[in-house]
């Protein structure tokens, strides 16, 4: 790896504020280069994806500065993607992007960190570069699984009151409810989830450290508070309506599923829902009277793309495939939580017993064995002959 | 054809009133011997339909009450039949049926006759032996497509209200509404279709004589008058509840498409949707508010039979195959009354100008012309070189 344009110390000196003292992770010139790619292109720029893919970020980022040759296949639109890049190139911008972020409190998640969504890596060569995190990007890894709630903004006091029910079944079970922070639908979903101690995370067009809408502020700072306020934009990004639709996409993909509430017949969340169908995402519509315009948009998802039709939280947690909670049983407090808790107390080497565990992450000896038993379903964790320990391999 | 066990003449005597002087139709001993069974069973009875449908309903008679060998294959469902038929039997039972049927106005229609409804056939051995109506039988072959729109009697404001404007917009443009009569859903469809002069039809659980719900008999008389109430009970039969379970069947089969505007999680109305489902009829639910229980008989349908989500009239139409309407064009009045007067002022061998055809039928030469380019695409005229004619193997 050469050092271009920049050493290694002078890309740590410039991501500390955003990455934190001592953080793991990637290269730290990849992660550079990728910050630095964050701020030539527009989100989704599909070209500088399958670059970035192909080459790694910071050899991309030589052959778009330099006017390096660029792999065959993928020349000509190098070529034309230059002309949209090279205007916005400044090298100094990095450590300032950074250094606005770590005033923020937002920090810097890239691929190849153990908080990086993997579900976003479906979305190819649109995936995003990095996010800017406000609050737990552990959380962006949910083992109790997500679910978007999106839907219109203006919403009916019918949409706002389902949102609300199922936010709260869905959050209070452990599921983290994922949506867009907007008035109408997404808000509901999100105090909701807050409401009753659940997981929530609210992915932003702009900036992280641009609360939208302003109306919004406090809410979007409770969320950052227990939850996360995710963004593909750096900080100080306006949310423009690229940013929204691309914002969309994130939401559809770190989902397992997604549910539109309440939309009307050309709701942006119905561009959520068409991301959520194209990346196979299962894909629901909560009904509505068909004399109220808000729901036409369900209406149509329903008849047009074969949205399920949701009518409850049990209905979604069919929609995951997760029938009869076999998977997810209903838990009291956070259910990301309590597995964080349980595999800071295991070890990869040394097995440990129920009693050891349960004292180390101060949970009850029931609830630790809930816990064991679900990650030992999805190969987190393995019982041996005296006790439990954790699969190294394994990604939450 | 033996003559047992009455003579033609006593047969033709015994259906005299019911099936008015002159009509044409079927072997008169088949129409007596229909009615006898129609009289020894109960609707929807297998092995009688099976029975009939090999032997003809006279042999099946015969077979039937007199213990000869019935074919091999259906013998001992005969014999098992038997002792459910035989209690019954009671010859002089068919002429007082007629009568009684008589003197309500009803008439009596068979498999053969010009108006039998051929969708019906489709229900196999479960299909009815006869049918009684009281009103115009030649409406049970609607030339502009027929829709059930069927629902809970505990309705909604809103689930009549939609019902109305649905079945208002459908019979208003061509299509006639089927539906049961009941309170509620029904009662909404049938008032709408009356309303805007549209075709209507009402398939009733008792006898064709017997108006039930008694307060909807006002509701049921004006059916009768312009459109038609039908049962496959014999006057004077009372609506039991197997009655109306195949009463739904009948609804479902004479009809192009069965959609249920509002449901309960348990509604018999559903009962209407699974005969149409399994009929291969395409099924519709309207969707509601999900805190509506009056609705979840609806979603239900569109979670698990996948019911198509009608949001309108056009959503029916598209459930039809007449998205565009191209098959069935707008049109003022009743179209089956239209159809029946161009029919009416053509000639089998004779070619006649739209100028006389016109004339004849006492209609506009632009409607006769409307009328003649949609019977031409169904096959019902023919242009020749000097005008039109009817095709005499056509049947509506």
């Amino acid at each position: 790896m050469s050092s271009w344009p920049v050493s290694s110390d002078t890309a740590r000196r410039a991501l500390a504020g955003a990455r934190g003292a001592g953080r793991s992770g990637p290269d730290v010139l990849d992660t550079w280069a990728r910050v630095a790619w964050n701020l030539l292109t527009e989100p989704g720029d599909g070209p500088a994806g399958a670059l970035i893919a192909e080459c790694g970020a910071a050899q991309a980022l030589e052959i778009a500065v330099r006017g390096l040759p660029a792999p065959a296949h993928l020349s000509a639109d190098v070529d034309r993607g230059r002309e949209r890049w090279m205007p916005r190139w400044r090298p100094e911008g990095i450590a300032e992007a950074c250094a606005a972020a770590a005033r923020a409190g937002v920090h810097l998640i890239v691929p190849g960190d153990p908080s990086w969504p993997a579900p976003v890596d479906d979305l190819g060569s649109h995936r995003p570069v990095v996010l800017w995190v406000r609050g737990s990007d552990e959380l962006l890894r949910p083992a109790g699984g997500a679910v978007a709630l999106v839907g219109a903004r203006a919403a009916t006091g019918y949409g706002e009151h389902v949102a609300g029910e199922l936010a709260a079944d869905l959050a209070g079970s452990g599921t983290t409810v994922v949506s867009g922070a907007a008035y109408g639908i997404d808000g509901a979903a999100h105090r909701a989830a807050l409401s009753v101690g659940g997981t929530t995370l609210a992915f932003l067009a702009g900036g992280a450290d641009r609360p939208y809408p302003a109306g919004h502020s406090q809410l979007i700072d409770r969320i950052a508070t227990s939850g996360a306020v995710i963004s593909e934009a750096p900080c100080g990004a306006a949310p423009t309506k690229w940013r929204f639709l691309q914002r969309n996409r994130l939401i559809a993909a770190i989902s397992d599923a997604t549910v539109v509430v309440e939309a009307g017949w050309r709701s942006g969340s119905l561009n959520t829902a068409g991301h959520a169908a194209s990346l196979g995402r299962p894909l629901g519509a909560v009904p509505g009277p068909i004399t109220s315009t808000a729901s036409a948009g369900c209406h149509r998802l329903m008849r047009d793309y074969d949205a399920r039709c949701i009518t409850s939280a049990d209905d979604v947690r069919e929609l995951l495939g997760w029938e009869d909670g076999t998977l997810l049983p209903a838990v009291n407090g956070n259910r990301t939580d309590r597995t964080t808790r349980v595999m800071d107390a295991l070890s990869v080497r040394a097995e440990r017993d129920l009693t050891q565990i349960a004292r180390s992450c101060g949970l009850a000896p029931a609830e630790v064995e809930a816990e064991l038993g679900i990650l030992a379903l999805s190969g987190g964790v393995e019982r041996g002959r005296s006790g439990w320990r954790r699969v190294a391999s394994w990604k939450r």
